[in-house]
């Protein structure tokens, strides 16, 4: 029973407009993430009428009935200018930044800041092309994926929660920075986030994209590479959900003047050879130091191509293979490893740890499991063997709760490879052998042997970087 | 990120599932509902774990995607048993009531409570028919509808605020009583209907049905007639939705164990000749007392209709027909008016008013709108009058505010009714005259006069009355 509307807009309105599958204008979508920001910081103002019983209403009938095009970018860009804003632009830069939708084992940016941090540094700038910098703001770990800042904080000292006057300097010196979220940036999706997590609205591909974009183009990028991950360890279900959602962000992106590719990668096993805490941190140190573990191969082979991407579109390659083959060389020659103790060493890691990085490497409880029968490791549900992860204590329940930096597991075969009964499949690592039990279990019940070999997935499935009209 | 389900059911799953457009389980129906309560109640049971924003996603989930019939059914139990609940069994009577929509001028549950009172206590029962009786627990006036609470209370001294043991008492004397919600009575329904006003989940015809049927069934109610406006003055915005929600309601009613009968009834313009609070009771007053104004005729018909079907389904009549024409009987006799009295007295009110009604009715303003000029009154938005009546201070805005006794409109002419330019054609009440200019210019918009007589709606659109296999 809702009287005629008046000039000022009510979150009501808006929510009966979306409940009801119409379009919302500029103006209310914008009212309304501004009521959402004032709520939650006690504001009296006239547009705090909102409570989080409404946000939830909200964020339920967008789930139900979706944004268009217009609606999503006027969203992302409402939440990113919620509050500060990040802008390399004193450096006279071209900033690009990578973003994964989140995977096993997946540590590619412990590869891709140092690596592009080097190309800024040691391939000097012609006149026509700006120098780069990689502002890599991350996130934790949370459900059955691992979070770039736990891994970065099993290093002695290593600080993720800079200010962004710190990040500024960090990247002057640097060209690549990896950092937390700072309380100050996009306080919008801390709100909608933690609402969506505690009502059921997480996995709205319109809500998972304004999440996400609104917090990248908060760094003022010129160009924004995207990873999204499609297979059993992928956050959204199915390949279909996964290119959609690579759209959505690719289209948003674009709609804001920032250049955005997508890639759908396979997420069907963990990436590399370990996944945890300090091992993924030691496996990219490892081939930063010029060790290719025939197990990391993929790991490798992604970081590059996601950096080739990123050196293209920053022109430094005429094409993204060409800068693919350019990340290549950094690795090998040791210069990403000089950019990346120079990043440690700038944010306040102790880079002695690098010396000797297995001797750190300190499980109280370690646990082989051998290949049940002789045969092909055929296939596993990438999630479940996240999920084991987790409970090993690499990973959190809930947002908070404190993470080993050893617990993990290191991989002695990859989808594929033949193995004979007995020989090493995966290794445990815990603080407490009492914790290797039940992701013992999980993961004997997800690792299948076939007799012949599988079929298997490209790493790269698809490049969504088309304009769409 | 849900981890696998465990034995308790979480409310996250309920909204999780009916977000996805799944059938809700009744175990999960049934401890969603009852997390509601406790919530509420700050209880700190295991079930107690949803907040505000979690029972609004819900709210929104089943907007949405809406209920089957069992999940409908489900609901309305859990909703109806969430508290006490009113049992007329020790009367050993037929319990039955009436429940309308609401509309504009809408007071027939004044005529139809006494005439089954009078039912009940005048036409003394064979031995094969159980006596009747009707707990008619009532709302009051929100938005544009009128509410009878509201109108009762203009009766010095009358007490609707009873328990379930007076009103047993009272039945037991009376055969009816018209009473308020209590706070026993399902509490899940006013926690419910609190967060649908909050967050724009009013208008789902699940919910509707949900929140009207919990209400009627936990007076455990042999039969229900059910009053479903339809028209320009009624709730529901389309014939078509009106039709919907009767049906759900019929097959809800009937699904636990109640005859139940709905009446799609036109809410064109306000029923009868009076629509305010004092002014209508003082209307049923007048036509109990043996005077049947022109302008009440259809007040007094539809009246008789819904009687008769509930003295038909209490066995006191074969037919509907024959029991609108004893219903009639009963009016033009007396025996309602004997019956009322009866009723007032016994809620302690003071019947002394009703020997001068017009002597009571003391508007500080009034004024008279006449026809702008000759024709036939052929159309109003029966949803605008009643706006009018509200501004005019006989209804509220919001919950809790107070009405006034003498605010409201009187009609001087019926849709079709053949007009002369200049003839009175609505009076209007108000305490104070400022507050009779937006009332009048409402109504002058509204009321449209045509060179030829307009094609009227019949009274009874439709009766829905079937089993739905």
């Amino acid at each position: 029973m809702t009287q005629p509307a008046q000039p000022h807009i009510h979150p009501i309105d808006v929510i009966l407009h979306k409940r009801d599958g119409l379009d919302l204008t500029d103006a209310e979508i914008q009212s309304f993430i501004r009521a959402v920001v004032d709520h939650a910081a006690g504001s009296q103002t006239f547009s705090d009428e909102v409570s989080d019983a409404q946000i939830a209403a909200f964020l339920m009938a967008v789930f139900e009935r979706g944004l268009d095009h217009r609606e999503l970018a006027t969203l992302t860009t409402a939440m990113r200018f919620s509050g500060e804003t990040f802008d390399a632009a004193p450096l006279n830069t071209f900033t690009v930044d990578k973003h994964s939708t989140g995977g096993v084992g997946d540590k590619t940016s412990l590869l891709i800041a140092p690596t592009l941090g080097a190309a800024g540094l040691a391939h000097p700038t012609p006149a026509s092309i700006p120098g780069i910098c990689v502002p890599m703001i991350s996130g934790r770990s949370l459900g059955h994926t691992g979070g770039t800042l736990d891994k970065l904080e099993t290093i002695p000292g290593f600080n993720t929660q800079l200010n962004l006057s710190q990040l500024l300097d960090i990247l002057k010196k640097c060209g690549a920075a990896l950092i937390g979220q700072t309380p100050t940036l996009v306080p919008a999706d801390r709100i909608l986030y933690a609402l969506r997590d505690h009502t059921g609205t997480v996995e709205s591909p319109f809500l998972i994209c304004a999440s996400i974009m609104s917090k990248k183009l908060a760094e003022s990028l010129n160009a924004l590479v995207l990873d999204v991950k499609v297979g059993s360890g992928a956050f959204m279900p199915t390949y279909e959900k996964s290119k959609f959602l690579a759209e959505l962000m690719v289209r948003t992106g674009e709609a804001s003047g920032t250049r955005t590719v997508a890639l759908l990668t396979s997420m069907d096993e963990p990436l590399g050879r370990f996944s945890g805490n300090w091992i993924e941190a030691w496996e990219c140190v490892d081939i930063m130091r010029g060790h290719r573990h025939p197990l990391s191969a993929d790991l490798i082979e992604l970081s590059n191509i996601l950096s080739g991407w990123m050196l293209h579109l920053a022109g430094r390659a005429d094409t993204p293979q060409a800068g693919a083959a350019l990340a290549d060389e950094i690795l090998r020659t040791g210069e990403a490893y000089k950019a990346w103790l120079k990043i440690v060493a700038a944010q306040g890691g102790d880079v002695a740890i690098f010396e000797d990085p297995a001797a750190f490497h300190q499980p109280a409880a370690t646990r082989t499991i051998p290949a049940p029968q002789s045969g092909y490791l055929a296939s596993m549900d990438c999630k479940q063997v996240g999920w084991a992860i987790q409970r090993l204590g690499a990973g959190r329940a809930r947002p908070g709760d404190p993470v080993s930096a050893h617990a993990g597991i290191g991989m002695h075969a990859k989808l594929g490879d033949k193995l004979e009964s007995g020989q090493p499949l995966a290794t445990l690592f815990a603080e407490d052998a009492a914790l290797l039990d039940e992701p013992e279990a999980m993961l004997r019940e997800t690792f299948q042997i076939a007799t012949s070999p599988p079929k298997l997935h490209p790493l790269i499935r698809e490049v969504v970087a088309e304009k769409f009209s």
